[in-house]
């Protein structure tokens, strides 16, 4: 028993580093950039709270539980910025391995299922996984309209990178798309802050 | 449709300013205080790898969500340390106050069932709750561990107040509560960073 709380609690410790993982979204008094933890909790407050808005129906333990993990293998491989082309060529092979690493801490069975659900959400193909990547990509959305688009405008991130980024997102849900396009991205664009 | 979906967006947007509330805890390279996102996303990924050890049957989910939510009246209300007597006395009214405010942002049905799952587990009665309050207990613990009980010595913890608080730790899990107490509190204890 001791042996295998000590795994379970080896593999929580381990995860406090992705508190030090800072990614490129400021929260919303625009004071500092958000850490991957941060993301995480918030990402999975709002799937609790928007799951109704899914295409499809989904499990929402799984789903919340797919957002609590989801970025964890960038505590070895680094948060690669969802727009910036050249580390996302090397980012699946870095991820792999830190996923070796890192859910290898686990009781086998628990490494097991949590890669697993781990490897779900970077297919995008499930129900589940669709609605986690909906957050993923709906929460730094928010914030960036909350700071005035400041993110966007800095690193000079085009339409047309959204629009392909957030396919996933509209196919998680349509009401979230339709809303996060018509009242979020179309203004940002409009304003100047998302470029052609 | 679009109203509904409003009041929540603006719920998740305020529940952001957690990211704002310093607490007592050093994250575990000792480098900074947690904010409330990363206790809670913490304890949250703590309930999912630990819930085996549960003292009786939990909703998993139902325990999550409770942590995904717990501490968000301090955004109103501020962080109240565990070992601060005289600001516990006011806690419960600052906190209920907040909670109005902050849950009454919400759609009327998700108001009242966020609201209700908070008070749930404030009163720490049911399964979902006990455990719930474990998590939230367990989860500073091994940091305070990790970072050689500092946050205990410079606050003067005694080893009485520690076990007052973590009634509820052994109810929720029994299990947990004895791995604590022997490989950390008591350890802690001997080396006098809890004091008697």
């Amino acid at each position: 028993m001791n042996e295998r709380l000590e795994k379970q609690l080896r593999f929580a410790l381990e995860a406090d580093k992705e508190k030090n993982i800072v990614r490129q979204t400021l929260i919303s008094d625009g004071s500092r950039r958000e850490n991957d933890a941060e993301h995480a909790w918030h990402a999975a407050l709002m799937a609790v709270l928007l799951h109704e808005h899914s295409s499809r129906k989904i499990d929402l333990l799984r789903t919340v539980t797919m957002l609590l993990i989801h970025d964890i293998v960038e505590i070895d491989a680094g948060d690669t910025y969802a727009y910036d082309e050249q580390a996302k060529r090397s980012q699946r092979d870095r991820e792999s391995k830190a996923a070796d690493r890192i859910f290898g801490l686990l009781p086998d069975d628990q490494r097991d299922s949590l890669r697993a659900l781990w490897e779900e959400f970077e297919a995008g193909e499930t129900p589940e996984a669709q609605f986690a990547r909906t957050m993923d990509n709906l929460q730094p959305m928010t914030l960036n309209n909350a700071t005035g688009g400041r993110v966007w405008k800095e690193r000079g991130v085009a339409l047309h990178q959204i629009l392909k980024r957030n396919e996933i997102t509209k196919a998680g849900s349509a009401v979230l798309w339709d809303y996060a396009k018509e009242h979020i991205i179309n203004p940002h664009h409009e304003m100047g802050n998302i470029s052609y």
